[in-house]
């Protein structure tokens, strides 16, 4: 079990400024979380899919619950009655996308085959996943964790967490790759695992669900391109 | 001379909202731009150094001039002396950057040599870009534009025409290798370019401008990975 799994539906809003200081509307809200009224559900589905968009367009930071509510045509304190905040709001949408991605990644670096097998798994498994969980995980991937984006510690390391994971698993594989010889020994480790991340978090500005490859075909043939390179008849070095 | 360098200094914030909707103070700095008095060149200087560090942590939507006059303990008013409004600061930070990276591009898709050498050239001249401006072109590359980062629409235009070139030209590039045969039948161009653009724009999230290698450096070891691919011995197809 993960940190993001733990701390996932229970991240309140820092400071006690917001709607969620009132403890009655945090009472409601639990309460109504435990009897998952279907209308209840309907209009928390509602208020995900608006923050999606808000989120997507405008970024973690420079969204507000405000502009979430505006969305809806509602209003701050509606928005407060389904979720404690922005951060809960954030981590509902994308937690489920990064822990599946942790998880993927993690068992491409602890599989048994080869270190090329390995990373040409790990490679498609994450396109995958940012297909599956399309735009989840691009939310994630979009923001940049070098900055603080939420006062709240407890979100942030969350979110940290999930990140280091992702990197932590890519790195081991392509070490095992470099130290067996499987791989050019021309080849830096860490400017490899940065261009496949480059490759495969870029997928967040131009991947879209309907086009005309699945994020799986688009991870084999970033794997491809990565493992051959592109030249018919590579130069001699 | 692109769109960019002819509207670069000129765009005024939208709206009559802000200071700026006062004439006297548009007038006052327009006299100042014009002396170049050093005191007043010294004072803008410390305020796009400030605001380059209020744009990489929020990102351009989320920064407001207030954000950019409080890390400077200064007022809004203050920072209308000297610039237009957020979108000038901005432009002023970014526009020499992107001009030279559009240039760059355009002089390897326009080079006599194979496809190859002027892709290895473009990924190289990209990566040395950025860490020659740094950060101004990673400032750049971190906005998505596929969102109105700006209601000011010659702003928006102006980004947007520096991205088109950019993308095309390596476009141009990348299809010459297809068709003349020098790059694997098996390679999806535009995917060629996704992963590309991916590993060189994504040097935004971790390049450093004194670490181990300088921009030139990782642009050859990325043509490298991208020519010859990561596998010791490449597998048969």
């Amino acid at each position: 079990m993960s940190s993001i799994t733990r701390t996932g539906g229970r991240v309140a809003e820092p400071g006690s400024a917001t709607p969620d200081g009132d403890s009655s509307i945090a009472r409601r809200r639990k309460l109504a979380a435990l009897e998952q009224n279907p209308s209840w559900v309907a209009r928390r589905r509602q208020i995900l899919d608006a923050a999606t968009e808000v989120f997507r367009a405008k970024g973690y930071r420079a969204t507000a619950v405000s502009d979430i509510a505006h969305a809806l045509h509602s209003d701050r304190a509606n928005i407060y009655y389904y979720f404690a905040g922005k951060a809960d709001i954030f981590l509902t949408l994308v937690q489920p996308a990064v822990e599946d991605a942790a998880l993927e990644i993690e068992a491409a670096a602890e599989a048994t085959g080869s270190p090329t097998d390995r990373l040409l798994r790990a490679i498609e498994a994450l396109t995958d996943c940012a297909h599956r969980h399309f735009p989840y995980l691009h939310l994630f991937v979009q923001e940049d964790l070098r900055y603080v984006i939420d006062e709240n510690t407890e979100f942030e390391h969350a979110l940290r967490q999930g990140r280091d994971r992702y990197e932590s698993a890519l790195r081991r594989i392509i070490e095992a790759g470099a130290r067996s010889g499987e791989f050019r020994a021309e080849v830096d480790p860490t400017l490899l695992r940065f261009a496949v991340m480059g490759a495969v978090n870029w997928t967040h500005r131009w991947f879209a669900p309907h086009g005309r490859m699945t994020g799986a075909e688009v991870g084999r043939a970033f794997g491809d391109i990565f493992l051959r390179g592109f030249a018919a008849t590579p130069p001699e070095a």
